[in-house]
């Protein structure tokens, strides 16, 4: 067996402990896919431990403290010491990310800081790896989840902002003291850094201007519907002709654009560049699991180096016979009883039916229903029961259904 | 200034000549962030050049044939000499994928194949490096741009399969020989691609059920918009208590789902996992300049090596005045002129009105409007304009819009 990799823990907060937990649950997954074992050594606390001894002791850090101070003096000991670092820290990268990137260059290490920006969404191996020498023109999008909430919330209720706000509080979608989030604040630290990768040019977060959610009322929430806008705080940059555009600001989308749909506390970001038009990606945008899972990627990055080794790890099977809902469309002679036969054979096969329209009268009637999720060798054979009754018209036809419906 | 990396190009379709202008195109940018800039050394097409030649002057390839044959040879020819390989082959992948993991592995080098899987959108390095040690429940969406323009037009106008089938080749979405589309074949390949990575188990082409579109008639996409129903063709890969299920089948999705909305030639992938509840990602799935931009960011991960280097490669001013659409709230007494009176203010401001709601009587009127894209600070000082006409009873109220209407 391989040494196993020692990590030096900043932090055991939310983000803190989730990764904690999901290192030891997932390590054998992390040796199959780099060989090597990952160990937390030592982790820092506001009340215990001692950052140089775990300096000291490990072969990459992990910062997950939140704030500038003391963060960036350990990111920075800890680059310099030659260790990778993977930090979530978005405010660090927006105030001091040249720094901090520079060192990284200077010792030849990696940081990485996937967490830092839209939770569980890639958005930043995407840009700086899939897209990486692509001439990007703009990436925006919805990148804080308590706004979002808050105003899917409005939208839904008529209710009025300082409501929502205190519901999204009891949920645990807002912060005691929301200001970072619900002034835009939170939003244009993660835009500086999504401006500083697509456009490989430096950006302060100075230079962001931000505006906030506070003063949206009930009322335009309402006006909007009737136009078909819905509304976010969305998050711009861009290149414009005489150089590029960072901004924050609460925006209408109409019905048909790709962020309009994302709603509650999901993050969804797009990139627009001519050589690949455009791509949309969405997802959970913060949660202890979620942010975790991101910093665990770019530890099992840095520990993989180059190659994806394509290594099987599990011999399973392939089933065949999962359970579906399905659309199925009868054309009936429309007689006393006909429903009541169908039914019966969908009972028989323990088949419940979710909804039913019908159509036409008479010899031409039609039948359109969906049924809820089941075996689909018993739907099968259920339709071919139904096939053979003297009512049928000709023979069904059925479809599947994703039966979730979203909100 | 560093040796160039010397690239050997096997195929000059529609994507490998994109390939070939994007690499020209873009060499100053590779080089900026590998250190190498890229060369094509040799390119083989049907009628012309050597394999044996080219492979010998390259330091890498990138296969761009298409099928199985002769490109399993060259790749495996190529690998076993010890070049990395990119490919956007989907069909050798699914149909001879270990036997190519095998080789990339014995001969220590990476084998990159991004495109073959939903064309602009970074799915396979998503799963691959993002969730390499996540354990994924359920991998699924449209991965056929074909299919979806179909669905979409057949939904949209009424049309048969047979006449948008035909409209579809006009417009290049289709192939003359749509069979390996429209069968679901061509979608069942990148499921299996998907599931192996996905799932770290071997599939095989030939475990994956696929049913196609050829049965739908436009009756069937009536009945389900009266259900708030839209089709798709999904491929579906999931975890079940027995094993994996691989499957690619026609599917009706509620509106709010998040792939509803996903019309036209697009592709869009759901991840779902429980530490990342779930992640989806969409764009165009397939055309020249898109693929070729996936293969590139192949080719550059592979020069990269394992860091991104961070370094800045433009000093770019951030400019703060930048053009918007915008709603504009006024609460107005409604007397005669009074919008007259504004229209001129916008009009002389150059501000076109895209759409009007008018609401109440007298006193209590309200004006509610869209208005095109302007320079921001020209509609700022159009609102303080506005705010002080008499018939004004309270501050105007703007909000930004995006005014691009999706279909």
């Amino acid at each position: 067996m391989s040494e196993p990799v020692r990590i030096g823990l900043l932090g055991h907060g939310t983000v803190g402990g989730a990764f904690a937990a999901l290192i030891s649950e997932r390590a054998e997954a992390v040796e199959a896919a780099t060989g090597r074992r990952p160990e937390v050594v030592g982790t820092l606390t506001r009340s215990e431990g001692d950052f140089s001894d775990i300096l000291e002791r490990s072969d990459l850090v992990v910062e997950l403290l939140g704030g500038t101070d003391p963060a960036r003096g350990y990111v920075l000991d800890a680059l310099r010491a030659g260790r990778p670092v993977v930090t979530a820290n978005k405010q660090l990268l927006a105030q001091h990310g040249e720094e901090l990137f520079g060192e990284a260059r200077a010792a030849g290490v990696q940081l990485r800081f996937e967490a830092a920006v839209a939770g569980a969404i890639p958005i930043i191996r995407v840009i700086q790896e899939s897209l990486g020498v692509t001439e990007i023109s703009k990436v925006f999008g919805i990148v804080n989840g308590t706004t979002n909430f808050i105003l899917s919330e409005m939208a839904a209720t008529g209710a009025p902002y300082e409501e929502v706000l205190a519901r999204a509080q009891d949920l645990g979608y807002a912060e005691a003291d929301p200001t970072d989030d619900v002034t835009g604040a939170d939003a244009a630290a993660k835009m500086a850094i999504l401006a500083r990768l697509a456009f490989h040019t430096p950006v302060t977060l100075e230079q962001v201007a931000f505006e906030g959610i506070e003063q949206v009322t009930p009322d335009d929430l309402a006006y909007a519907k009737e136009l078909d806008l819905s509304l976010k705080l969305l998050g711009v940059a861009e290149r414009r002709e005489e150089g590029i555009s960072v901004r924050v600001f609460p925006c209408f989308l109409y019905g048909g654009h790709p962020l309009a749909p994302v709603g509650g506390p999901f993050n969804a970001v797009m990139v627009e560049a001519p050589a690949i038009t455009e791509v949309t990606m969405s997802g959970p945008g913060a949660g202890g699991p979620e942010t975790a899972s991101a910093v665990l990627g770019d530890v099992v990055s840095i520990l993989a180096g180059e190659a994806p080794v394509h290594e099987t790890r599990a011999e399973l099977p392939v089933v065949s016979d999962v359970t579906s809902s399905f659309y199925l469309h009868l054309e009936v002679a429309d007689r006393p009883g006909v429903l009541a036969k169908i039914a019966r054979v969908l009972g028989e096969n323990e088949i419940s039916v979710k909804s039913v329209v019908q159509r036409g009268i008479g010899e031409d009637a039609r039948l359109v229903m969906v049924v809820h999720e089941c075996l689909e060798s018993r739907f099968a054979s259920s339709v071919e029961e139904i096939a053979r009754l003297e009512e049928l018209r000709s023979a069904p036809r059925s479809i599947r259904v994703i039966e979730e419906e979203f909100v």
